[in-house]
């Protein structure tokens, strides 16, 4: 097992993630968040990440840093429209055995749905 | 505020719930969840509940003891696929002032966007 | 892999799972959810499931179905002081190998941080 | 409402932040993720950062890039113990109001019990 030294300055992080969340303004007196997620996905369009909106959250997929960053300034963002206080819910997944992608893995269950596999 | 006394047994629980889940079997040697969350779907789909599946999780929409009976079920099911542990991931939002679907809370976000509202 | 057939009402919930949950009410106006969080606290007490709260969240252990009518009755709780939008954030586990404890996840931890393996 | 235009490399991620993860490696063969945990903590320690493990997760408070650069170590110091998969479970919270540590937040709610407000 590795060695966690006191220094983890030159420790990476993950040169790739896949992150799913779902960012709610707490206290802001408005049962909608529509718009707060719309400031995230032009947020989003504009970091240049791969991304996709569904109703319960958003998937980024991208570094570690550049996701991370992107959620940290989608935090910022709906803060500056008022709310002055954020909870976010995040699943991030990482792997080193291959890279896949967000349609990869829907198609691959669906596959298995097709072919009556169990 | 609401007084909770000793006897919860009269409290019900909300009526219609939105939940999303992913679920991680723990232990079992394969970095691959796709049958697993093949299982799933085929349980979902057996549940009559309404669900659809995105690359991070599925989301489930019933009333809260409904849904939460089906995840609970997904656990047994992927246990009986062999696997000892699980862990999951949940999402869960209740609201009383409307109903709203997931088609519903996408297409408002949508429509914020194509509107340049801001 | 096991066979989901059609009915599955005979299928059972876990008996025995872990859930740590975070609730936050939605569009109150109230940056502070402090009493809201006492409220659930209260049910849990008077659920008479084991419980522990930390600062992000709260701990319940007991049969899967046990567990999610009280988080769900949490729900009921919150929406009776008021919040008409309520979103959960919840992590759920379940194993078939053994029963462990709260106390015992964290002591086992802390032995291998005292003992220096590695 | 803040205007996000196509240039948002200026745009700061939060100060300060409050994040509770719960890291799962995937695909290892072994139930117990007990030495991860212990791994996680020993590179916690050496960030300087602000920590508590609890029973279903720890919970770590600093800028929002400290906090996110620490787990995203986590992730690798953990993909180095041989996990080829990982998948963790975050809640962020952001406040811009006032600055909240763990302990005033869990004392708030104690308080809150010990005086029977309701």
């Amino acid at each position: 097992m590795v060695s966690t030294s006191t220094d983890i300055s030159s420790l990476e992080t993950p040169p790739r993630c896949y992150a799913d969340f779902c960012l709610v303004p707490v206290g802001t007196g408005k049962l909608s968040v529509a718009e707060e997620v719309a400031a995230v996905q032009r947020l989003l369009k504009a970091s240049g990440l791969k991304y996709t909106m569904h109703s319960a959250g958003t998937t980024v997929e991208g570094s570690w840093d550049e996701v991370m960053r992107a959620i940290g300034q989608a935090h910022t963002v709906v803060h500056q429209t008022g709310a002055q206080r954020i909870q976010t819910s995040m699943r991030v997944g990482t792997r080193t055995d291959k890279t896949q992608t967000a349609e990869d893995k829907v198609k691959r269950v669906e596959d298995i749905l097709a072919n009556g596999e169990k």
